[in-house]
């Protein structure tokens, strides 16, 4: 069994290569240079997981491997327009660098590449595959659109931000995992449970992502803590402390969210701290990271296959971003 | 056989329909209203007619046609952003409608659920079908990209311009009626030369809507003429002009393109005549038109199944748009 990052390693020798034509250029160069600025690689690498909890590696992982990684990034390049965010992991974004209608066209672009890839894996099981890679990549546009209505409506309550957080994050997470699963030859049971797995630690992950946001340490973190605060995002935290604030607490949280304060990370983490979020969000994380080890568990293969898979949502859950 | 309009009927039948879920109405709801405003679906009953030449309808047919369909949707969406078009068949677009976020993701969404109606066809011949839409899906994000090009470049030669309407227009033609075919059981040959009318009747009908836009007479093509002129689009017309342009009409032409003169389109035009481009263009066209001919002939079927594509062809030439 390798463990994450030795299928990392494996994955980003076959990655890093050219992913388009060479003509156009004017469409062609700006996707390859979003593809060499980085990232985790963490969906293709579940792929390969999936694949391998179950049996030895396919070729075809690797195909649908780098398929998933170029969906991640068709909805990073149309997300960061949406966002309207100049930066990504410190370099421009293709809107910015290049033009938005470059940008439309990369992402459109790269979508497409992601299907062209995918058309080459077995006959046996391409149909299935092809039908969860469709399912998910819309249920990604739906967590995106949800996001974006949800930055506009009044009131959201906890249940519908996870179900935004679900679609948006870990469906395509659990997918990842759920293809490899197909190729390495598992049992619908046993990508019921992986599926599930990935998807609460997707959630668990996302509950993390929110509390570091708000009590990271701007030396690990790599930025400065508060920005959710700044933008009143709709966060695990700010919905909770919403729900158990008292009336005093509410109304001073309102104000926070309705007026520019010098202060207002500050004020807010003080009423997040006297309504005990940090330790919520800690408890609700363990909750779900323990769903998803229950899912694991009921997965039929021997246990120590399981392990890389234990290792990673560990160290998800201990990565400072 | 069943001719163009009547195939057309029952598609509609059978488009006409809901295509997307309920939820969330804020992404699905600007989507249905895209695919309300209609459209001839010219490239759908291709495809059906593709499958005809060759044998009974199949019911896959009218499942790709739909993919096909929602693609040609799709790539709608993102050019009237890209190209700021407010109106589309005298409606509003979906970015000027709702804003460009929503038509973003609605063009991504309809693109993915296009997939979605791909993914159901007989495993025999999915991957053979996803291949070539895939292909072609590519091919025409690249002839989109090349006209954004070619607006900004000083010299275009008639070969570019060639391939960038095949890009564009032609190939989701053509494909149309390969996969048609391929449903129908089509020989690898037959394929061929059925996708190589597709493409040249593609060319053809470019080479007449650039006439129309010139030379069309108000009260039948719904417009004024010269529109292309007066934005110095790049078309057949112009390409043609200057390169058999004299240096006094050459220098004129130059000029016209470089200032806004309130006679550009007459003055435009008459150079044009002197250039002879009108009369070169119907040859052109007919010459595009026999070659496309030439290889339905080459299509081992007889010659009674071939009339409908025979009368589409001629009514696509008849159109005015």
């Amino acid at each position: 069994m390798l463990s994450f990052q030795e299928l990392s390693a494996q994955f980003n020798q076959q990655f890093d290569t050219q992913h388009f034509p060479a003509t156009p250029n004017t469409l062609y160069a700006p996707g390859e240079y979003f593809l060499t600025i980085g990232g985790k690689r963490i969906r293709p690498v579940m792929c390969m997981m999936g694949n391998e909890l179950f049996s030895d590696i396919h070729p075809d992982a690797f195909v649908v491997a780098r398929a998933i990684e170029l969906f991640h990034n068709f909805t990073l390049v149309h997300d960061d327009m949406m966002d309207e965010a100049n930066l990504r992991r410190g370099m421009p974004t293709v809107h910015t660098k290049y033009d938005s209608n470059t940008a439309l066209l990369v992402g459109d672009v790269m979508l497409i590449r992601a299907y062209e890839f995918l058309q080459n894996v077995q006959p046996s099981y391409l149909p299935k595959i092809l039908k969860i890679f469709n399912k998910t990549a819309r249920e990604v546009c739906e967590g995106q659109q949800l996001d974006m209505d949800f930055s506009k409506m009044e009131q959201v309550n906890m249940e519908q931000y996870i179900h935004m957080i679900t679609l948006k994050t870990s469906v395509l997470l659990a997918a990842s995992l759920e293809i490899g699963a197909i190729i390495g030859g598992a049992s619908e049971n046993n990508c019921h449970h992986l599926y599930e797995f990935g998807k609460k630690v997707g959630i668990a992950f996302q509950i993390q992502d929110d509390y570091l946001d708000a009590y990271g340490d701007a030396a690990i973190f790599g930025k400065e803590p508060g920005g959710d605060i700044k933008q009143n995002k709709k966060t695990f935290l700010l919905l909770h402390a919403l729900s158990v604030a008292n009336k005093e607490q509410s109304v001073a949280l309102e104000l926070l969210l309705k007026n520019d304060d010098a202060q207002k990370v500050d004020k807010v983490l003080a009423i997040f701290n006297e309504c005990g979020v940090g330790a919520w969000a800690e408890n609700l994380k363990a909750k779900y990271l323990q769903e998803a080890f229950d899912h694991l568990e009921s997965i039929a293969v021997v246990s120590a296959r399981k392990q890389p898979l234990i290792d990673l949502a560990n160290y998800l859950m201990s990565r400072n971003k």
